[in-house]
This record gives structure tokens, sequence and C-alpha cells, in this order.
């Protein structure tokens, strides 16, 4: 190891890497992305966007002063580099493992980590209140976002854009260009940021006048800020683009060439002192340096283990199919014969497999880039026009379209369908992407259907009832990962009567009231109970259903289906049957389903003692899912101790 | 009446406008000005935004074949000539009444009404989402939104327009530069319309040149198209801006008078069959026609009522305070000492009174536009930055920052204040406004503090609590209008024990648990009870407290103060003492209140009967909060009624 990454070996901290001279960096560059190659064909993570980054990561450490100089880093999964070279290199074996360290900047790990950054398009706000604050805290900090292409489409980002130049602050964006979202770019935006690539040799020529005249002595600070200023004008003239930044008031800098470390560490230094809010436009490889990486970034974004000398992917499979292709498989086949439907995707369309239809019909589906709040209400316009839209986002990024659904989906009663995958906790990302307060959330609003499936089948039934008409807006959540392993594939549809549970397994004593996939966690509680030996890991409910049967036990099984609107007849006979109930949800206590059958007891007069399993209040560190399903108790064996009583 | 309104009398649809010479519209808009400012005189409503737009809901109707096309009217205050246009005429006297016309588009009351429009920047993504749908399903329908200079500087629209280039469309939209979202404009954008001025003189000139061309036989379709576009380029060099729309790909046209109708007449004419999405930026005057209104957009945005003739407001004094006037005047006492502290709002200064601090301490308060999820950020920044944010957002309008809360602030943990003013059912704005969903959306969020006062001099505790140090994130909700008239003003102040309730009136068999000013309602209907002939509609409570005490009654009542953390101390007493539990707030049942303490008591086995008050699960309508309060049985006589049981 010791050879491996002889200089790389001796940066504990940004301020060893400033020890260093400038001719060290490109070696710096190259071992910081061997590191993480090597690291990542072991321990998967986001390999991609930090490969990306590389050179500039080690150049903004190189130039700014931090952790007193701030780096917002937005989407935080770039930010492997900082990491390293941020006192967490021999930690970074432990990145997004049970008790490790996050997948993401977080600033109870380190002071270098400057803001949260696991939703995209946060960092130009953030920084810029960093920026206005320590001004007017008269601190010396400076202050930068660094954001993509792509999240640069969300609001959000437009927001801290237009709101930039209003108060004094010094903040630097670098627009981290590299021509890619998740999956790949969309909208205007990004055909603006490829055509301002011809301005490039104007913005040559302003920084080559710029030091000539430093040069013969004819500039200082005031007269280099005039200089790049008037500038400006003539570059309006020269690139033949309308600079959206320039247009805001903030100044734009760039292109510059994102993997010429020393270039970056030269205009850094030029610019880290002016004045005001200033853009530099950098053009990146999203896996820069992994040649397959380069060739495929979607694949490669966070690729899972593989060969670092080959680049070959090891793929585990699994027997059961994933949630998402379910969703993505189905949904195609609903298509083919409902002519009305239509995808929409917030940059996602790998992620939910809508790419499955947008394969089939490029036409009907529609990727809006990263904007979950537009997704919504263009979801809602195209359903105002007829039309049956079927909108994907993850739980935990449906939060960025909280409004819309209320106010432009709701409100209306549209025929709709939004579906919510990577519900409940998704594991290794953490609390930032746990799927965590949906079902509190959703639930207050009127009008909505809310239903999560036991398994695949259920999900496929579940997509085709919400598709058919006058079902008002239905919503679906579900987890990510596989399923049950369950038959779902051509198997005929059948239409889920809406508000409607099933009981599982009847009982006497104890009623386990389940909502979505986790009541396979219930199941197999009850079969362990009966069977303590058995292996429950990875249980078939066909195979289980005989066992269940054959016991004379005391306990209920059901699987609820819907938390709005409830099934109150039977909800009316558990209540009348049962002693004890106990609820199990894949979401936050407070205000989540189990709420939900307390509120129905109370309005009801029913008093039985009920136990409410779920997601604490509190925001849930990242591991694996099964790890974190256990330390919560949501597992069988915690189902089955509260079973126990 | 007849003889005021000659030619408007005859318009009861757009099919009748229609019929009118070009040269009868001047007058049209005449009339239908005045009869806005005359009813409006009367019957209060949003006067400023609706007089602006005049000759443009004149032109719209007249060239576009309403309700087949479709008309998105954003923030949807400026559509009263819509309204009075389009079938509601002699209704219009019932606008923003109980059971009477909605004050905003409403789909459900119209045909014309295309879309919902209560919150801003919505009407891009809807538009479009109907423009591409409309196509896909062979429909000839245009579609037209019409969003204010104030609406677009929200990420919403942004989103929407970055999107516009991407689908077949041929929306267009109308950009209604009136140099005003609800206070005064702000950020980069604003400055930027402002500049596009200086090309005018170029837009003349293209729409001469294309005229020229058309006279001259020379232009056909194809060809116009051809030309507007390459003259785009050219006007790139002529206009010295940046023109944001056309970065986007989104053909522009402007400005033009937004008050010449007969010019917007010429102008839609010929833009209407273009293919593509396009703006048109037109400049109008909020407020035209009704001097003072001119002068004083703000003031005049809702009025209340005034004397139609000399523009003099006829306004009602009330004995007690409004609740934003106490946090407005609070903040700003408490920010004279305490130098961190800042104030942050978007685009409502004077709605939240924020403007009280703005006045004596501009430099200290940031109004950042019609961008909440942006003013939720940039102040998690500011605390990031070691100062005290207060950032007041409308109850319903936080939606839109949904998850920033959770992201941004929470997770980190932050220090900082969320106020959420016009909490509850707000009347006359009806089911957009309604702040109804905030207790349950909050309540799920680990980290946060929530609390809500039972009156004024509460109110100003808990700001001054909420800003000591390490309080971590304190959100504070209060309702639009008065207050209870209690003593206030100049008080010293008093830090409120954090998750501590307060009992009012012990008692033996009802527990009355209140969260919020609701909590007076509930002391009224113990007096009512007491003395069933007492006048009791504005109950000091601390004259009500001796007649309370002096009855050996059986209620007991209690001031919850904070929904999170609960005051489980008090909860157990209660638990252990009462027989009955009745909660009382004013949000909605699903999550809210009333299920914090029906969790409480299944989590620690207590099981007595409890009743719930608050707002059902439905979109309530508009109407006085008086009529709104009594229909759900939330006054004091729903109460009373739950409290004889």
């Amino acid at each position: 190891m010791e050879t491996k990454y002889p200089l790389l070996n001796t940066i504990d901290y940004p301020s060893d890497l400033r020890k260093l001279p400038k001719t060290q960096l490109k070696q710096v560059c190259e071992e910081l992305r061997r590191y993480i190659i090597e690291e990542l064909a072991n321990n998967p993570g986001h390999l991609a966007s930090s490969l990306g980054v590389v050179e500039l990561t080690v150049a903004l450490h190189y130039v700014f002063d931090t952790p007193n100089d701030r780096i917002v880093w937005d989407v935080g999964h770039q930010a492997y580099g900082h990491k390293i070279l941020t006192g967490r290199r021999t930690q970074f074996k432990t990145n997004r493992k049970f008790k490790g360290l996050s997948g993401f900047p977080n600033p109870k790990e380190s002071s270098y980590d400057a803001f949260v950054a696991g939703h995209a398009s946060n960092s130009v706000s953030a920084a810029l209140g960093m920026s206005v604050g320590v001004r007017k805290m008269n601190v010396d900090s400076k202050v930068v976002a660094v954001i993509g292409d792509g999240a640069m489409t969300g609001g959000l980002a437009f927001e801290g854009l237009n709101n930039a130049c209003v108060n004094p602050n010094n903040m630097l964006i670098i627009l981290n260009d590299n021509n890619m979202a998740i999956d790949k770019p969309v909208g205007g935006l990004s055909e603006y940021l490829t055509n301002i690539t011809t301005s490039a040799l104007y913005n040559r020529w302003r920084f080559k006048g710029y030091h000539l005249l430093r040069k013969m002595g004819l500039m200082n600070d005031k007269k280099r800020n005039r200089f790049l200023r008037t500038a400006n004008s003539i570059k309006n003239a020269a690139s033949g683009t309308h600079n959206i930044f320039e247009g805001l008031n903030i100044r734009y800098f760039g292109q510059v060439d994102g993997h010429d470390v020393l270039q970056l560490v030269k205009v850094l230094t030029d610019i880290k002192n002016f004045d005001g809010p200033r853009v530099l436009h950098i053009k990146t490889i999203k896996g820069k340096g992994l040649v397959p990486a380069e060739v495929a970034p979607t694949i490669w974004h966070a690729p899972g283990k593989f060969n670092p000398e080959t680049g070959e992917r090891i793929l585990s499979q699994s027997s059961a199919s994933l949630y998402q292709d379910v969703f993505g498989e189905t949904l195609l086949e609903l298509a083919r014969s409902n002519e009305k439907m239509v995808g929409i995707t917030p940059a996602m369309p790998t992620g939910c497999s809508m790419n499955i239809m947008m394969d089939e019909m490029p036409d009907r589906v529609f990727d809006v880039g990263i904007a979950e709040a537009h997704a919504v209400t263009f979801s809602a316009g195209l359903a105002k026009a007829g039309m049956m839209p079927v909108c994907n986002i993850y739980s935990s990024f449906m939060q960025r379209a909280y409004d819309q659904i209320i106010h432009d989906v709701a409100l209306q009663n549209l025929d709709m369908v939004l579906c919510l995958d990577r519900a409940g906790l998704v594991g290794a990302d953490g609390p930032t992407h746990h799927g965590a307060f949906d079902i509190a959330y959703l639930r207050c609003i009127p009008n909505l259907t809310i239903a999560s499936p036991l398994n695949e089948a259920e999900l496929r039934n579940m997509l085709y009832t919400a598709q058919l008409p006058k079902k008002g807006t239905f919503v679906i959540r579900y987890p990510r990962g596989c399923g049950e392993g369950v038959d779902w594939k051509d198997q005929p549809f059948e239409e889920i009567p809406i508000g409607k549970a099933v009981c599982l397994q009847e009982g006497t004593d104890v009623a386990v009231l389940a909502f979505g996939p986790i009541g396979n966690e219930a199941m197999r509680a009850v079969k362990s109970q009966c069977k303590p030996s058995a292996e429950t890991s990875s249980l078939d409910y066909a195979e289980a259903q005989p066992d269940f049967m054959s016991e004379a036990n005391k306990v209920g099984i059901y699987n609820m289906r819907f938390v709005k609107p409830l099934d109150e007849e039977t909800l009316h006979h558990i209540c009348k049957t049962y002693k004890r109930i106990i609820t199990v949800e894949d979401g936050v206590l407070q205000g989540g389903f189990g709420s939900a059958i307390l509120e129905f007891m109370a309005d009801n007069g029913y008093s039985l003692p009920i136990k409410r399993i779920g997601i604490p209040n509190q925001f849930v560190e990242h591991g694996s899912p099964a790890e974190l399903y256990h330390m919560l108790g949501m597992d069988a064996e915690g189902i089955a101790k509260a079973i126990e009583g």
C-alpha cells in the first residue's frame, strides 16, 4: 500500500496538501483517482461523480483555506475525494457502512463538510446564506458551491441564483458541467450550456488580456474587476449566447477544463478574492479515468462492485425482481393498451425503471430533469388534458413536490398516479434518502388514495387498478430493492378493491396490521414463533401459508393495502374480535399508518391495547437495510417480540 | 345600473365579447375596470392585480376561443375580470363570500377556469402539461399561461420554463410585468426585466419589418416563423441584454403596452398560431385606473372596503392587535438586543409585518421574492454562519419548502426560527390558502420544536424563547387576523419552558386539551356552559377566569402550547385524573395534534374516550372564519356540544 500512494499517504488534511509545490498536484490527482477506484471496486458507492471532480477537489483544497473557507457540495455523492483529503482517508473503507462514514457530506462527521448534501440543487441557497452570514458576522471566510449542470435545473437552484446579487456576498459557484444529471440532461438549460461552449475562445482572449495588463503593471484589484465586468459586454456579442448568469447579475467565467488541475488552481487563485457572486463554469467528464465509466456514466453512477483493473462489474444476482422493475415492466404493459397513459420522471428513468417504457415509447415518457415540483404540476396539466399520467418520484424527493400534490393535484381531485419508489429505509444512502415521512405527510391530504403492496404481484395489480378510469389521485409507495420472489410476470391483471384489506391469517388474540411489504416480516415473525428453528430469510409466502394455517395460533395477520381510505369494516371486525393490536409500517410513527388505526379506534370508541412498530422520530443513519430494520425492531425478530408482548 | 355598463351588460360570455367590433373594446375595458372598482369598494377583494390586467383579459377572450382554448392564471387574484366576462358578472357580488364565488380561478366553478391558481408560479408547468397533453390527445386547443414578474422568480416557474422546449407544444406565456410581486420585486430577474426594456426599440423594428414584408406579400407562415427566429440573434446584439427566455429556447416577444387593448389584440392575433413555446412580455401598472392604487399597489393589493369615487379606504378598527403585528413588533424589539437576529420572508414583508423591522434595520431583513424553498435553505445557510434567522412564511406556502425543512434544517438541527403565519382556516381566500396541514406535516419531522400561542402575549414570549441560544429549530404557528386583545406591548419577556403545558382550569371529568388560539374558543365554550346567556363574543380571558373558577365545574382546560415535544407529565396527570378527553386544534385531524395525544395514550396504555375537534379531511371552502369554524363545529358552540357529550 505504501508504495502505491506515496504522495496521497502524506496528506492527512488539506494543510498537508497546501504544503506541496504545484508541480506535484498532478500526481496527487492520479493517486486520488486510483484510490477512489480501488476502494469502490470492493466497497460500492457513487463512483462516476467523484471521479469527475478529482482535479477540482484537489484544486479547491489547494487554493482555499478549508475548513475556514467552506465548500458546499451539491448532491454530495461527488465528495469522496473531498472526504479522503480531509482526515478520512483510512476511514474511507467504511464508506456507507453501518456506523461508518456517510456517503454524503455530513457536518456531524467533519468540520470540512460545510452543509448537508443529499438532495440536489440546495448548494446555491445554502452557500449564499453562509456567504451573506459570514460577512454580517465579520468573519473572513470564503464560500464555494459546487453544483452540477443537472442539479442546476432544480427550481431551488434558480431561486438561489436569482437572489444571489441582492445582498453583499462573494459566493463562488462552480458549475461542474459534465453534461449529465443522474441520467442525462434535459431542458433548455442543458442546451444552453452546450451552446455556451462557443464562447470559450472569447474567454481565453479575456484572460490573456487580463494577464497581459497585469504583467505590464497596469492592473490592480479595482481595475481588474472593472476590466472583467466591461469585457462581459463584449462577450455578449462575441459569444452569440444569452448568458443566464450574467442576466441575473452573476459574473460568469468559463469554460475551464476541469481536468487540468494547474489551470484550475490558476483560475481559482485569480478569481478567489473578487467581490460579488461569481460562476466558474468548468467542463468535466463523469467517470473520468475509468474507461467503462466514461462511456456509460449512468450505469457507473453507482456501479456496485467491480474489477479495478479491467473495469468488469461484479453483479450479484437475486432470484426476486426489483420492485422498480415490476413497476417499469407493468407500466409498459399497461401503456400498450391504455393509450392515455404517459410516464413522468424527474431525472430518474433508470432508477425507477421507467426507461423500460422509454425504450419502446420514447414520446410517451417525460424525463423533466431534476425538477420534482414541476414533474407533479406538469403531470397535473397532462391529467387536465385528459391523459393518465404516472409520475414516479423517490419518496424522499417527493418532499420537494409536497405543495404541488396538495394544491395542483389533490385539490382538483385529478385522475392520475403518483408512485413513490424508495419508500421506507433505503439503507446505505442514509437519512437524506430514507423515505420515512411520506405516509405521514400524504395521509393528511384530502382526496388521495394511498396504497402499498405486500409484494410484486400486488404492486402490479395496484398499478393496474390505479390507471383505471375515475380512480382519482392514486398513490402507490414501495421500497427500494427486491421483492419477495412471488410470480408476477404475465399474470392476468386483477382490480384491487379500493380501501379493502386482506386477511392473511385469522387469529384470536393478537391482530398484526401491516401496511406494505413489511407485512412479510410480520409473516416471518409468526412463522418463527411457530417453528423457532426455521430458516426464514427468504420465505415464500405461498409456501409458508400452509404452515401458518396448520397452527392453531392466536395471531391474526392483515395486509391492510390502503392507509387511505382505511378498511373500516375489517377494522370493526378486528377491534371486536381481538384482544391486542400491533401495527407494522415502514415509515415514521408520528402521524403514520399506526396513527391512522389509533384515530379509527378513538373515533369509534375502541380501546384495546395497541403497539405501533415503525420508524421512531429520529433521523435514521445509514447501513444495510437488514442492520437498520433490526436496530429499530422492525424486522421479524422485533415483530415477534411485540407479539409475545 | 343598466346605463352605467351598456356594453358590459351585453356580455354574458366571451362569445358575446367576440361579436363586438374591435372599436368597442376600449369601452368594454373602461366598463369592466369601473365594474371591478365599484364591486370591490363594497365587497373587498384583491383589487390592484385585477385592475392591471383588464385590457389583457379582454384581449385574451377576444382573440382566443375560450373555454376550448385555456387560460391559466398564475396566482388567481388577477382573474376578477376573467370571472366577470365568463358567466359570473351578476354572481360577482358574492365574490369570496361563504357559498359564493371563489376569489381564485376554480375549475369546479366554471369550465373557463382551466386550473387551480392560489399559490404563485404554477402556471407554466400546468399550462405546459396541458399544451403537451392536448397535442398528444389530438385536441385543437391553445393554452395560455398568464404569469406576473413576481411569480416568475419561483423555482417551479423556472423548472417549467426549463422544460418548455423539450416536448412539442405551443404554449404561450404572457409575462405580466408590473414590476411587482405582492410587495416589491427582488432578485436578479427583476433587474433583468428592467434592463430588457432597452430592447423595446429593437422589437418595434422587428414587428414593423415583419408587417412590411407581409404587406408586400413576401411573408407566409413558415417564413414568418423563420424571420422572427432569425431576428432574435440580431436582437441579442441590439438589446445588450441576456435574454433568459431565448437562452431556454423559448421565443421572446415584447415589450408590449399591456394597457393598449388594440395592440394586445393585434399582437396576440399575430402570434397565436405560431408553433412552439413563446413568451409575450407585456408591461402593466398594478392598480391601473384607480390613482391611489397605482401609487401604492402594495396597500391596494387587497385594500378592504373603500369609496369608489374618492379612493378613500374605509378601515375597520379592531381593539385587538393582529397576530402578525405582534410578531413584527416583537421581532424588531428582540433584534435590537440580539444582533445575530435576521428576518427572512419570501415576498411577504407587509403580510407578515416584517416590514416593521425592515424599516428600522433594512440590512437585517431579507425579502427573497416568491421563493419559499430558497427562503428556508438560505436561512439555514445564515444559521450555519452563526446568525439567528427568523423565517416567516404563511402556513400553506410553507408547503413549498417542505423538503428544505427536513433536509436542510431539521437534519442539521440548526438553531433558527420558522414562523408560520396564516395557520388554520384563513377565511375568504379559501382552500388554497387555509393553513390546514402544517401540524400534520411538521409533527413527523425529527428535531423540531413546534409551538402555538394561546394569545398575543404568548406569541411574544414564544418568539423570545425561540431566539434564545441552543433552542434548535423552533416552529411557531399562529393564525391570520386579530388576537384576543390581551396586553402584550412592552411587557417584560418571559422564557416559556419547552414542552410544558399550562392548566387554565382544573376539572374532574372532561379535560379539554387545546393547541393554539383555538383554546380561547374552548374557554368561551366552558363559559357559555356556566352562564348560558352570557355574551361570549369578545371574552377577555383575564376577566373570565374568575367566572370559571367560581363554578364547581367538571371541565378542565389545558393550553398545551407545544405539539412537539408533548408535555408528558401533564398528560399522565390528565389521563389519570379525568374520565374523558377532548382535543381542540386548528388543523387537519389526520396526524395532527389530537393524533399526537392518541399516540401518547396508546404508547402509555391509557384508554379513556377521546373526541378530537379540528379540520376534517376535506378541502374547506371559503367564507368568513366565523362561518367556517361554526360549520365545522370548531367554535365555542361546537366545543360546548362535545363537552356535553
